[in-house]
């Protein structure tokens, strides 16, 4: 018999159809059995007036007919006529995926990660994680961008730091991507605004929350702006969009974890991150670290004082400081120990790095001198300056820290499907 | 002034208005000068009734009134009345863009790409390339597959092949993707249907018009399935849908090459390759040779058949031999030496390539053992199977030879914003 979606069932009342998928709950009471049956539309709970030889986790099909159930939360159940066991279980599942809480040690989680991915509440992370790319693909087709994809293979380290991985390629050596910046500029220069979802590889030997060592770079970049200004009220529009379509497509996905689609303010507030200093001095009595331009602890009362001051959990740190951000950043023309690089601030994390570039080769070639960035192997890049680029911008997201912070998960590890960091390289 | 959208022209008719975006026209005659102007929306043709100091490929605005013009592709030019440089040339372009006709060598093309690239018939290129990323995520997700992203580090060599790029990954060695096969088979147990948009890494010293060393792979993944003709019906159904959304909106970048969307048949037939085989012996009198499973040359006469006799461009040849396909490829129950694997063949050469894949533990391990497989390194994925994996399969369809073969680019690299080969890793 042809298989019907449970999605599609209501169409079915009182007819014999028959449905297939997972088993993902079972309950056996006094010769009846329940069945939750999960196919990639949605679930229903299917009835038997007997007992049922199917296992939990089993892949199944079921024959019956479809009936209005006020109790069931989709409004039907099925009641069951006929069974077949599609694929077995040959060895019990080593987790236990009937318990509706399941909080697991991240490292159980990730050790048994093909399996624990199939608990509803996995699968929700993974509903929003989708429904994000189809947000930003939509979304920026909408503002005019083209979307892009630029080689993971690079000949040269190309922003000058050292967290890269090296590979063998063929006789040569070669590194792979920290990000597509030189490539998305360089786009610019082609179809003015473009985009790219793909992978980064970060060399960072860190073991923290907010770190893993491979993971999506939702990039833009766009010419013609009037400043760094530019770029960051293109970002909070396309995040208004991105949130919109999460709301009305994903609400259900953030329920299983009792939670709202954040709010994005109209206006996000820019704060420089000088301010952010002198207020979390003033307030909250921190002071930033010697060493860096911001650290964590910095992050989140910039976060703290946006929630307090105006409401909300986004806010922009401006003008972040020269001799911290790469070659490529504009500098303030009033302030020559900063820049029109700024961060977007998340819930007390960085879910955003952005800038204004340079577009005029000389002040390109004159800031990397300052900075000792040698030009060698990056030529091809230098080049394009020397053919009219316009003033541009852009930005990269983190993909898997805005999953992370929008569920308030203990680590963007949960946000990845398969994470990669200094141990873990499988599965 | 604010920027008007070149697109938005038409509502702007008799008033001053600034655009702005790139010169890829400029002619001057008997005093009048001509300037076509392109932003990332559009073009148009601005009349100046005097000398402009612009150069061609400048990025500029101009100030002046929209009219309707019936010569114009358009519609409308726009009367200039005065012009500002956003940015200028500091050099001459090393390739003349402003000619229509735009043939060059490929290693000339491929050297000056950052620039090459500008030209409008190298820009079709890849907006087809972005067309046909923005329809496959449309039309999977149409279809209930859920976007997923997989790890491109691997801590082995996933498919048992040699042509696998090595990276440094902190103490240990780790490889670089083949291809998400592994990956997206353990998400049918998840989502039961998936499908993925990524880089795919192959170290193959190949030099010729088909391979690149780095492409992007549209793979899917689909559960529930009857045999491996349920997985070639929905790759059918997705392409119809995918070039139906080309002819809507690129018919455009094709008009470029002269060329019109191909037609895809509501059905593709269907050839064994055995069939094929027999077929272009006798009526090309043409042997593939003993070593391979199918050559080139076989490819190509496998697709003339398909358009001398049932007038089509596609044709799916399957049951591809056990001993030249992956460890995970379902085996022919009737047939020994064959596999329920397939290829999708496109104007003589591999777009797609895919199969039922074998979901059952045993199966799976016996067939490893008799194709001299290792299980080592692949535990994570062997257990997988032990947990009711429904019958299942997929595709991977090479983006990049799709849009070469759409347009008859001599290369594939052509379709490959900065392609990646054996003496190529910059730009």
């Amino acid at each position: 018999m042809k298989r019907v979606l449970i999605k599609d069932i209501e169409n079915y009342l009182a007819k014999e159809i028959t449905i297939a998928g997972r088993i993902i709950g079972l309950r056996k009471m006094g010769g009846i059995t329940f069945v939750i049956l999960q196919d990639y539309t949605s679930q229903i709970q299917t009835v038997f007036e007997k007992e049922v030889t199917a296992k939990f986790g089993e892949a199944v099909s079921v024959t019956g007919s479809p009936r209005k159930d006020e109790r069931a939360k989709s409004g039907f159940e099925l009641e069951g006529k006929s069974f077949e066991v599609i694929a077995k279980n040959t060895e019990d599942l080593p987790l236990d995926l009937s318990k509706t809480k399941f909080e697991l040690q991240l490292s159980t989680l990730l050790d048994l990660r093909t399996v624990s991915l199939r608990h509803p509440r996995i699968q929700a992370i993974f509903k929003i994680y989708d429904l994000l790319l189809e947000a930003y693909e939509k979304v920026m087709r909408e503002e005019g961008f083209t979307e892009i994809k630029t080689p993971k293979l690079l000949e040269a380290a190309s922003e000058g730091g050292a967290d890269f991985f090296k590979v063998k390629y063929f006789e040569k050596e070669a590194y792979l991507a920290q990000s597509p910046q030189l490539y998305k500029q360089i786009m610019v220069g082609v179809f003015e605004r473009v985009f790219e979802i793909g992978p980064v590889f970060r060399a960072e030997p860190h073991f923290t929350t907010r770190h893993v060592n491979e993971y999506i770079s939702l990039d833009a970049e766009m010419g013609f702006i009037e400043d760094y200004k530019t770029v960051t009220a293109m970002l909070n529009k396309v995040l208004i969009q991105i949130f919109k379509h999460l709301k009305e497509k994903g609400q259900k996905y953030f329920d299983v974890y009792g939670l709202e689609v954040p709010e994005i303010p109209a206006e996000i507030p820019h704060l420089k991150l000088s301010e952010v200093k002198k207020i979390i001095k003033e307030k909250y009595n921190y002071k930033i670290p010697q060493n860096t331009d911001i650290d964590p602890e910095a992050e989140r009362l910039a976060c703290r004082y946006a929630k307090e001051k105006f409401g909300t959990d986004f806010i922009f740190v401006t003008h972040y400081p020269w001799k911290d951000r790469p070659f490529y950043t504009m500098p303030d023309p009033n302030d020559k120990e900063a820049t029109f690089g700024f961060d977007l601030l998340f819930r007390g994390v960085e879910i955003v790095t952005g800038s204004q570039r340079i577009h005029e080769h000389k002040m390109l070639i004159d800031n990397m001198q300052k900075k000792g960035v040698k030009p060698a192997g990056l030529e091809f890049y230098l080049d394009v300056f020397k053919y009219a680029m316009p003033p541009h911008g852009g930005w990269a997201i983190g993909l898997e820290r805005v999953v992370q912070l929008m569920l308030n998960l203990s680590s963007v590890k949960e946000a990845v499907l398969f994470p990669r960091d200094v141990k873990r390289l499988s599965p």
